[in-house]
Order: C-alpha cells, then structure tokens, then sequence
C-alpha cells in the first residue's frame, strides 16, 4: 500500500513537471488562443446581453434579466457550483424625458444634447432656464464665487487632455467634474450644473455616470447632466459671443429606495487547493443609454470563457477558478463591497483576482497589484505572451470590483486593452454591440484564461 | 577667418550633440505626439480625402481630383518642391450593374452580395447561369478535373485561417483563390468564378481586389467575382442541401486601355545630406466600393503629417525628407514601379523608405528589411517609443510601394497597426471615414514622424 501511494506520487509529479515545461505551457497557451478564436462562446453571449437584453442599470427590470441570465449560462456550463449572492442596490431611474437648448435672444433657441448624470435630481417640473457660468475647475468656481453663480447654470467645460496616451489617466483627471461638480457648485447658491461629457470624440453623444451629492441635504441638491462635445463646443463659443444667453434644462430622473438584487457566482472547485480561489470577473449591470456592450458586457462574457475553456478543454484547475458576475459597479459599487465582506465573513482565501472593466478592445497587456516577489514572478511568464502581441504587464490597479479584495491581500490583475476607443463608448448611447469586433473580444478571453492558467499551475 | 571656422564648427559640434542626448530626442518626440494629437492635420485631410473625393481607383476621375488635392495640400504646406511624376495606368471600370442570386429550384431565388473582382471581364450580355463546384484549392480543383467543371461556375471557398494573430499572414494565405482563381479555372473549362471575400468577419459586404488572368488571351477569359462571407456560408450550406442548384450572375464591368495619372510628390530639402533622400509614403489610389479611409487613405494623410510636422515644428532636417503619394497600388503597382525606376535613372540616393499601409488603427510598431547591423542599431530607439504603447519592432517587409527601391539598397521599414479589424473593411464598401478614429490615426502619425525623425537625427 504504501510502495503504490509512492509510487502514485512519484509518478503524478513527473506528470505534473512534465505539465509544466515550456513547451507544454506554451502549447496550451496556443490552445486557449485558437479555441476562442474559432468556438468561443463569448461572442454569442455578449449578443443576447447586449441584443436581447440591453442597458442594464443596477435596479431595473434589465438587471434583474441579466442576473437569471447570467445564472442559467453558467449553470449551463457544468460548472461544480453555481449561486447567486443577495445584494442591495440603488434604484435611480432616467424619466420619461430630459432635454436642454440655448436660448441666444428670446424665443430663438437652439437644442442640445444632454443627459441626466446617475443618481441626479429631477428639475422642477417646468425645468429650469437661466444664465450660465462656464468654469474649467473647482477653483475658478471659488474664484468666481457666490456673486457670479448664485441663479445659475453651472457649465463645467475642462475637456479631458487629449495628449495622454492612457486616456484612462485623462477620465481620472476630469471626471472630478462629474462627480463632484454638483455638491461643489451647491454651496454657491447655484440652480443647476451641466458637464462635458468625459468623451476625447468630439460628437453628439452624451455620456452619463455616477454623481454624489455628498453630504448635501435632499432639499438642497440641484439637477446635474451632461451634454455632448459638440454641445460643450457650442455653448462655450455661444457664450463668448453672449455671455448672457440663457439655458434651458429639463429633466424628470428619480431615486427610489435601495432594491435586492444579486452577484451572479459560479465555480469549477480546485483539485489540489479548493481553498484558494483564483477569480476573473466584470460587472453585469450597466448604465442604461447604450446597451453596455464595452463597459461591461465585454468584461462579463470573457470572464464567463475562462471557464468555458478550462471545461471545453477539459483542464482540471488546481486551485478553484470562480467567476464573479459583480452587481451595480457603475452606481455604487455594493456587488463588489458586498463580495468581499461575505469573503472576509466565511474566511475565504481569495489567492488572485482578474477584471477586466476596460472594454472589448485588443488586448494590450494587464496591471498587477502585487507585492514585488509576486510581481516579479509574474513578469516572467510575459514571454508566454509574445506570440499574440500582447507586451504591457504594468503595476497597476485591478478594477473597481476587485479593488474591495485587496485589504484581505488578494493578488489584483486587470486585463488593459487598447484603450484609443474606450472614451468614444463609455456610458453613452454608442456603447452597443456593433462598436465589439469579434476577434478583439475573443483575444482578449483567451489572455485572461492565459493568465488564469499560469496563476494555477505554477502559483504566485 | 580661418579660427572663426573652427569656433563655428566646434559650437555646432556641441548643439549637435546636446540634440543627440537622449532627454532631448525623449523631448522631441512628445512634442510629435502632442503636437498630432491637438494640432494634427491628418484627420481634417482624411474627412476630405474620403468625404468630399471618396473612393478614387487608378485611371478614375476621383483618383485624378485625390492627385489635385494632393498637390494642392502639399504646396499649401510650404515644402521646398512639390511635383507630379507622370506614370501610365490600368483603367478599369465596375460598370453599373452586378448582381448573383441562388436558384435552388426553378423560379425560386436568394439575392446574394456579390462585386466584380478588379480587372474582371463582363458576363455576357444576360449574364450566367451554371451549377456551381466549390472547392478550397487549386489542387481541389484539379482533382476534381475537367469532367466535373466544364460548364460550371467554381466557389473558392476557404476563409481566412481564425486562428492567425497577424491577420495579413491569413490573407496572404487565401488571396491566391482571388488573384490566380480564374486563370486556374480556366482550365479546366469553368464559366466563373465566384470568391470567398478576405473577411474574417461574416457580414454582408463582398470585397473585390486584383485579380489577374495571367497569360489567358483575352477570349478565353471567365468574369470573376466575390461573394461576402454570408453570403458565401450560405452557399456553401445550400450547395450541401442540393448539389445540383444554380448560381446566377450578372456583371458588366470593362477593361480600357492605360490612362495618364500621377505619384504626388513633396519634399524638404536635408541641411546636411541634401542628397540622402528619406522616404516615407503610402498609396493615394483606392478601390471604388467605399472611400478608402483605411486603405490607404490613413496612410496617404499620415505620411503628409510627417512633412507637416517638421514644418509647423520648425524643424530643419540633416537629410531631405520625402513624401510620396504613390499612384496605382491596387490594381497594377505602376506607381510604385515608376518611382523607383526613376529613382535608378537619376541616380537618386534613398537612404530609408517608411510605408504606411495597413490602415489607421492603433500603432503597435513597425516591421524593418534592413542589414543585421542597422536593424541592430534601430532596435536601440525602441525605447523612445515606449511611453505611447509601441512594442513591436520586427523584421519584416515595408509594403507593396516601397518594396520596389529594394533593389537600390534602400531600407525599407512599414507601420504595423493593429490588425485584428482591417480586414473587416479592406476592399469593401465598409472602408469609410467613419470607421477611422481620429486618435488612432493621429498616433500612428506621430510614431511615424518619430522614427523619420530618429533615422535622419542618428543616421543608419
């Protein structure tokens, strides 16, 4: 008995270093590539997610879709378990309508595009009509001060720099405006603000997303949208020639109370550490203009194709590979918060975790939020990469929706995609299933099961 | 006079090689990127090229308005000389009609998108009606034999391999069934052909390209067409269905004899090496479905922006810096050919030619034919290249317009963008200037005026 468990060892570990030579790695690697190319399912699903069930803001009917979705095709896949974690989240929704125009005398006006920002207060119902304060900053909004904006339209107009080439570095650097600008633009007795839309595309798609009004009281918040680039352009260079011109905005968005949604979880259990669990993930829900296709439907339907691969190409993973389907990402991120106060609670180990939340695009490479031992080690499998020229691996962040596991010391990836495009899509009207190219998508699936499987066989 | 020399010699001696340090060309090269991505004149000229001219094939009187414009931009730029180089051209015309459908019994017909491919002849006059023999090689079709293709109309129909990351090594591996197809068929007693487009995507849109009938004299000769990738899959399902169905096509399209057109021409004179000519170029004809925005109107407006910039910079080059737009790529290379004949009869020394022809996407590097020793030392400037995301430096040929100065010993260097979604557009009605991004374009223009720059700063 014993000479056989010997024996048994012994062998399974000349299987398990034959596994993991070069050329073998290297091989299974090419096998990821080309099984997504020609027989992923990532394509189809980001399809009938985008197609069938479209925008899916955290709340809606839509979300409540792409969850039972999300549980059926996992649960389609075979996978050891699949489950659904209870999860309470913001219910805003958009109204029925929301428009603006510039009013340049009386009676002579010309309609722009706006849309409401995620969580924005309703104008009331006649909508609101005055002058406008065009502000590039926090700063010159105090420069200007209550005597200037007291009974007006606040209009931030700081453009995102087009010089960088991460145009993420360029949103981080505007998007204050966004968020922010409201309770900012508040405690200067302002009636309303309107914000370029965090586009690099000058166009007339505007680009909602997520708002606080901070510690503002519900008596005192003012209505908050964005308009398009051209709108920005347009207004701005109205207002040189009139400073006086007035702006005309309506909108009837609302918040509800908080509603039960869920994370959609499923599991293929490790062989030789079920314990330690490897994620990849996205975010289900998205903003409700466009049908969420990049931001994050892409995201969700490659996390889903690590599995399938490992299953379609019968790899039994040693650790257990779990993929997250995180609920609410965009409006306030309690799929996420929730996920790893339940991992903390059941004193789950979570060994690494991947997201990808940047879009469809070919993929570039990944960031690593890791202790440098970690990292180094990681480094060196960017070889295995070369042949399908993806060459960044960066520090860097994972995500919004791992970001909440780093406190329990998971290791944190993001997979980086060209990101030129990103900016065109990102929370507006033109973020649909066309703007995916197939090929990209599935590039981008087969890098991140490339990943996965790397973290599994040789560990961090 | 003579101590004078010496001081002016040394003094040039020191800014020279403060120019050379490593900080200051780091420099330089920001500015080439910021400067095409806020002041940039590439897109505006593409919006032009493709909006306002549009498609423009050799010998058409749009490609006659690109060379006008051409010139008229290149003049308006301020270069040192701007010229025509008067070059013969083919003439080939679609004609007004072309249509196929599958008859699967009598009476009962399926539309299916179809274009004459370049250079095809006519059907005649009511157009052709055949069983259909598909096949996936040549050596398919000489199994087959003539006993089963007399009469018939043959289907190439094996797609682009999935599986190649490089895209372009998957069309080079299936355009022969577009290129030698009919001459092949012909042999064997074929009415026809019909193509499988060079699409990796299936859509609806068929792609023409050249094709050539080889040494076939002109009454033997059979039309020759492309079928779209949908339109293609159904065939091929329906040929499974009933063997016997028939293929209906109809097309008049005409060969004319070599019209009269032009390469476009402009240069800046070099301080130092006035007679070491540095290229770069792309081609200004284009095929006559859609208006050639990717191919190659990106790479015509990219390779004008290489001037523009040293120009707007005030940058006074040590070689003189050239630009061609080369005439007749796609369907005959005469363009090309001219130029570089030219170039031996007058003794012209090209000392390095840049090529710009693989669409307006994403840089991701660029491919080199050059000696071991100067590919070495230009492998050295990688690291320049490193803040905007370009990786690849490779060894590989620069493109079909400059590949004819190999022969003076030119080395020879092509942009490589990213190339996963080029061939959704290339040839077909889908190549249009909205397809392009303009930070895409923009950076692919800065990349080339970066190693334009560094070749003429370090010399090879």
């Amino acid at each position: 008995m014993k000479n056989l468990l010997i024996y048994f060892t012994f062998f399974s570990l000349i299987v398990f270093s034959q596994e993991k030579t070069t050329i073998n790695i290297e091989k299974k690697i090419e096998l990821f590539y080309n099984h997504s190319l020609t027989q992923g399912k990532s394509y189809d699903w980001l399809a009938h997610l985008s197609n069938q069930i479209g925008g899916r803001l955290s709340g809606s009917l839509n979300a409540e879709r792409a969850v039972n979705w999300g549980k059926e095709e996992l649960e389609a896949l075979g996978l050891d378990k699949v489950w659904l974690e209870p999860v309470m989240v913001p219910k805003w929704v958009r109204g029925n309508f929301e428009y603006a125009s510039i009013e340049t005398t009386p009676g002579t006006i010309i309609n722009v595009p706006i849309c409401a920002l995620g969580g924005s207060v309703a104008t009331p119902a006649n909508g609101i009509k005055a002058e406008v304060v065009e502000v590039d900053s926090f700063e010159s909004l105090k420069n200007l001060g209550r005597e200037n904006i007291e009974g007006k339209i606040v209009f931030y107009n700081r453009p995102m720099n087009p010089k960088l080439i991460n145009t993420f570095l360029a949103y981080s650097q505007a998007v204050n405006q966004r968020h922010t600008g409201a309770q900012e633009a508040i405690k200067y007795g302002a009636l309303a603000v309107i914000v370029r839309s965090m586009n690099l595309k000058n166009d007339d798609y505007p680009h909602t997303g997520s708002m606080s009004y901070g510690k503002t009281k519900l008596s005192k918040r003012i209505p908050a949208a964005a308009i398009s680039t051209n709108g920005a352009n347009l207004l701005s260079s109205m207002l040189k020639l009139n400073p006086k011109l007035r702006f005309f905005i309506k909108q009837n968005c609302k918040n509800y109370p908080d509603v039960l949604s869920y994370n959609v979880i499923g599991q293929i259990n490790g062989a030789e550490f079920p314990d330690k669990i490897i994620l990849v993930g996205g975010h289900l829900d998205s903003w409700d203009l466009g049908d969420g296709a990049h931001d994050d439907g892409a995201g969700i339907v490659q996390s889903m194709e690590v599995l399938n691969q490992f299953i379609s190409l019968g790899i039994k993973p040693r650790h257990t590979i779990r993929v997250v389907l995180f609920m609410n990402e965009e409006n306030g991120l309690k799929g996420a918060r929730k996920y790893a106060d339940n991992a903390i609670k059941n004193n789950e180990h979570h060994y690494f975790a991947l997201e990808s939340d940047a879009g469809g695009f070919t993929p570039r490479g990944f960031t690593f939020d890791a202790p440098d031992s970690i990292y180094s080690k990681i480094l060196s499998w960017k070889k295995y990469f070369k042949p399908y020229m993806i060459n960044y691996f960066g520090k860097g962040g994972g995500g919004a929706d791992v970001g909440p596991l780093k406190k329990t010391g998971t290791v944190l990836a993001g997979l980086r995609p060209d990101a030129q495009r990103y900016f065109d899509y990102h929370h507006a009207a033109s973020d649909t299933f066309e703007a995916i190219n197939k090929r990209e998508l599935e590039i981008g699936a087969a890098t991140m099961t490339s990943l996965i499987y790397l973290v599994d066989v040789f560990g961090l």
